[in-house]
């Protein structure tokens, strides 16, 4: 029977706070890489036992030697591999054997290197498994703890002389990136709890890791460097567990400029790459996501002792005109809202003898570098309802004077409301003195937009909303009934049924049979076999009676037949002709890493080139998809761009909800309603054409 | 009569090298701003005559002080005038009478007041103008020469015990941000040459400014923080002279978000707003813009050396996968071609034992981290042909051991390829030991990315292509011919004249009329008073025989009569009936910043939401017209997305060419083509509607 593994604190402990660790594969070489983690664990401050294991030595650097982990009298809490790839596995054995509780893996040689080190891997995590033994790595550079000090690592950053203890914790898909990212936290003077390298996270993986942290009290904020997704699960209950405990969650995740993979029968494949979906992912539980690597460690102070807002109006002081422009341009670029004070705040400041415009940037120029007027517009600002977030952008006194612009931020009340500061000069001293305050100071004025980007696109973790089970089970009853694979009507039945209308339908099976719909019409062949109809020469659009429909239906069995001998012609679909404001694309799809998402766009080839798309988690509720049709560029087309007539948005929300409870049912693979027609305000939406896939059984 | 101004040497020797600089409004207490350009002069190594002019004070800080400049006994080269605004006037009519050849004005309260500081600018810029008298500002914080040091300004920054002196000249509209760019570029150890804000710009601009810093032998690059464009043709011109110099123009212009300013009457107007115009002219230019604030100073170590490249792959080597990963990953979204090593590069290493694989990245790892290893790898990269630049991305090694990642760099021959490194952590020292040997390195892994980008964008000062005398004559003659305001038909007619075919065309005075085209076409009303066309019930699609075309013009006539009862109607237009690939739209503009421009993009609402258009400045060759082309998302439509027929890009990219040539009339202030149809390659292509706007009288 498999040995029970360690669980919660127990693991915790083992993990990060081990009363004993023995490092398998140490050397007494301090040349070699594999005697740094004796050296590296004393140096940051470990006070328990270490215990070089190595079959050639009787004692290492001064602690007595064991030849195999099963040979050391007393317990191991941690065992630290850094034997080769092949003697990977005897020591696995050998932890499985002792009762270790927590091997960290630092050999590489598995999984990254094709398939036989994936099967490797997968022996290994079986022995993990049956022993009771959880794995980190393999292919990992270790972890660190700073309270009490605790450094499992060959990692030279170690090399630097301490850490500095903080708030900050880093789980990292990249090994080789961990000692970057401690070195620039260290380097802009923020201090960590823990320090994980995953590896290959054939066990411990980063959600898991999250999920302990939440329950670190040395830990308030949690950084993920990520390259992939592989755990939404796990990531996704620890993110919900994070923010209900208040603790953040921000990632930077490669993966930006991934060509979408998985080109599928629909569109829906093509509309969101992969890191689209990942994109919806850390929406739906409330991760905030970086798109520059410094927000890793910028962004925690901005929203340290946040919530997520529901208004995202930022004002903007200065006393650089210029250096606050490259922030507030780039914000543009971004969407975000900037706003320029209230009259009352200028007249309350006006009391004061202060003169400030209704610019939307409060520039107080050199002249207003002083003190006690920084000091006052500061404050007015962050005491206004009008703006939800204050940025302050200090000239070049936050590099000689920074009672000028920075004492100001030290000392004001910040009233909950979140204070950004960009120093348009060099100020590392200014920064220190920002981050030794919490207060969050930006180098870079990319950085600080993307950071205010981040803020304004943070929401808590998303209820799922309420299933309709009347609807649902009616889309289930027509799902059952329909086999293995769909056509166009029955597709558009169950859509029907979900709630989304779709343009009167009939199917007649011979050209001669008459249709109740009123005209004009559009004919379209029905039959599995033919994906695309229109090449087949199996559509005709405006058919204005019954005679010419007669004729067109027999013109479009007669092409299609010719051109596809073998196919199983069901009949021909007849729809009344309809027309909208515009052409819209939704698509469902159950996304290996993240599940069910609902994906949103303009439809055409053009929306296509340009990923203009919504992507959320599926199911979404009627707000999220009104914030989805907000999120669509070129929804702007029904948003009464250039004067043109309002669409109605309200049915299209009330239309991707309903849509969206096709996650409900674990059967559908992907849908597509395109084109989804929306028609002007109060007069609702029609489904045109459509598909649902099945899941292969 | 006139005074004539300094001009050439004589000008930049007043400017930067002033024998004596008289200080008007010069203060005695220190703690006053006006009492610091005495101080920072002598502060940062100025030599020549220093004159306080008060006439409250005989004497300041140790040098005699005079009530105005023209009591002043010996000759002034350079005067600072700091007294307030409306004693400004006063100051420069003693310059004038003086002779002094510059004056320099930081007073505030003129053109950025609002009309009545302009009036004021003006009245004083006369004054100057008359008496010879060039200004720099007013509303400008002074100018800093390094080598002989010369400081006029009052900026705190100059409170910094030094200013490292080196080959970067910065000309800022912002004044404000000057100090904040200094201060940045010292802080990553790059030194400067000249500094200078513009302030207004009332008399020396930007580009005059540029100018006279390309025959400054201590200056190699010319960095612009722009915030507008306002003398184009002096910016071009020295842009040109740097590049011919070997001298290097580097921007960072705010402006990116700016809403499209000027909707005009045609559709190009919300095609590009003033920054793409302005983009369009740094790229016509041979001047780098760069997106990042921090690569005003990480960039020019990147291009010292260099010349545009015609191929632009990107090879990147590195020990940390991940670091690397954040930069390749950028530049994927940036659209930079990253190349993995050849197999004959692959060869060589082996040949050495050096084993590298084929993937895009060079990740040697942890394992390759020896600095042998790197050289050797670094080395083959260089000398390979298969790359046009070298990316070195460091790890945790940068920060601890420079040797293994960062010696490799500094030994490197580079044979002429431009190289960059990025540095994963924290690492000052090795940026410094970088900056040093003039390799360019970056902090962040944005800044990196843009920088390549920003090579990848650059290209020689664009030649203007030749004139086609006879399509222009042909053109020209045809708009002398059509009076004030042109119709559908004569604009095309110009455009048919200029080389761009339009379809099959006749125009009909009465329904009844005959036409000799082809059925099917298309009728239209043709009249310079109605705008929309199709809203006035004026056109009628797909008319397939001269019965029919009868009736439909008659309708057309009817519906805009009754529509528009004092619409002029010239005719009805008919035309044959065209279908193509793609419908484009073609626009000229007259751009108040930048002069002639054409923009091409794809027709429709989606084309223009997405802001997805080619700017150029006009005429263009057909070569830049071929660049267009592919630049434009949406014209994947044409080059073969998704199985989809290739367009005629060639005809499509003379066409453009021959479109251009409107530059060459002066009264055309705007045309467009739309839709311009693109056929199947081989086809050609066909313009359906259009107009052209003259310059108004």
């Amino acid at each position: 029977m498999a040995k029970q593994p360690a669980t919660g604190k127990q693991l915790f402990q083992a993990l990060f706070e081990p009363r004993s660790v023995a490092l398998i594969g140490a050397s007494g070489d301090a040349r070699k890489n594999t005697s740094r983690p004796q050296r590296y664990l004393r140096k940051h401050g470990y006070t328990g036992r270490i215990i070089p294991v190595n079959p050639g030595r009787d004692e290492i650097f001064g602690e007595k030697a064991y030849p195999d982990v099963t040979s050391v009298p007393e317990p191991v809490d941690h065992a630290f591999i850094m034997v080769p790839a092949k003697a990977v596995q005897a020591a696995i054995e050998q932890c499985a054997e002792k009762g270790v509780p927590v091997a960290t893996i630092y050999s590489d040689g598995f999984a990254e290197t094709g398939a036989e080190g994936r099967r490797a891997q997968e022996r290994i995590l079986e022995i993990a498994r049956a022993g009771g033994v959880r794995v980190i790595g393999p292919n990992c550079i270790g972890l660190v703890s700073t309270d009490p000090g605790c450094a499992i690592s060959v990692n030279a950053v170690l090399e630097m002389p301490e850490i500095k203890v903080g708030p900050l914790a880093i789980v990292s898909q990249s090994g080789s990136m961990l000692g970057g990212l401690l070195s620039r936290g260290l380097g802009r003077g923020v201090g960590f709890s823990k320090l994980v390298s995953v590896g290959n996270e054939s066990d411990l993986s980063v959600g898991e890791f999250a999920d302990l942290l939440v329950d670190d009290p040395h830990t308030k904020t949690i950084l993920l460097f990520m390259e992939t997704l592989r755990d939404a699960d796990k990531l996704g209950h620890a993110a919900r567990r994070a923010y209900a405990a208040g603790k953040k969650v921000v990632v930077y995740k490669l993966g930006r400029s991934e060509v979408g993979q998985d080109l599928a029968a629909s569109h829906t494949g093509a509309m969101a790459g992969s890191d689209e979906m990942a994109d919806a992912f850390f929406r739906a539980h409330g991760i905030l996501r970086v798109d520059t690597l410094e927000n890793l460690f910028e962004l925690p102070a901005l929203v340290a002792d946040q919530k997520p807002s529901k208004r995202h109006r930022v004002a903007v002081m200065t006393t650089t005109g210029g250096g606050a422009a490259s922030v507030v341009d780039r914000l543009g670029t971004l969407g975000v809202e900037v706003v320029g004070p209230t009259d009352e705040v200028v007249t309350k400041l006006a009391e004061n003898n202060i003169t400030i415009s209704k610019a939307r940037l409060t520039d107080l120029t050199l002249a207003g570098a002083k003190k006690e007027i920084y000091s006052a517009v500061l404050d007015a600002l962050l005491a206004s309802d009008h703006c939800d977030l204050v940025l302050a952008v200090a000239g070049s006194s936050a590099q000689f004077q920074p009672q000028v612009a920075i004492e100001p931020l030290l000392e004001a009340d910040r009233r909950g409301k979140p204070l950004a500061s960009f120093a348009a000069p060099h100020a590392e001293t200014s920064l220190k003195l920002l981050a030794d305050a919490n207060i969050a100071g930006f180098r870079t004025p990319e950085s600080c937009a993307d950071a205010i980007r981040a803020w304004r696109d943070w929401t808590p973790p998303i209820e799922q909303p309420a299933r309709d089970e009347r609807k649902v089970n009616a889309a289930t009853k027509l799902l059952k009934e329909s086999g293995a694979q769909l056509d166009e009507y029955r597709s558009g039945a169950i859509f029907e049924a979900l709630g989304v209308p779709r343009a009167a339908s009939e199917v007649i099976k011979t050209p001669e049979q008459k249709v109740a719909l009123e005209f004009p019409v559009v004919a379209k062949i029905l039959s599995r076999d033919i994906l695309h109809k229109t090449d087949a020469g199996g559509v005709a659009l405006n058919i204005r009676d019954a005679d010419a429909l007669r004729t067109s239906a027999a013109e479009i069995l007669q092409r299609v037949r010719a051109k596809h001998p073998s196919a199983n012609i069901e009949g021909i679909l007849v729809q009344r002709m309809e027309k909208g404001l515009a052409e819209l694309i939704l698509g469902y799809k159950r996304d290996p890493q993240v599940g069910p998402v609902v994906v949103l766009g303009v439809g055409g080839v053009l929306a296509e080139i340009y990923k203009d798309f919504a992507v959320r988690l599926a199911p979404v509720s009627v707000e999220t998809a009104k914030a989805m049709i907000d999120e669509v560029k070129g929804l702007a087309v029904i948003r009464g761009y250039r004067g043109m007539p309002q669409g109605d948005r309200e049915a299209l929300a009330r239309a991707v909800n309903a849509f969206s409870q096709l996650a409900f049912s674990d059967d559908v693979a992907e849908a597509e309603i395109n084109p989804l027609m929306v028609k002007r305000e109060g007069e609702g939406l029609v489904a045109v054409d459509g598909l649902i896939v099945r899941k292969q059984a």
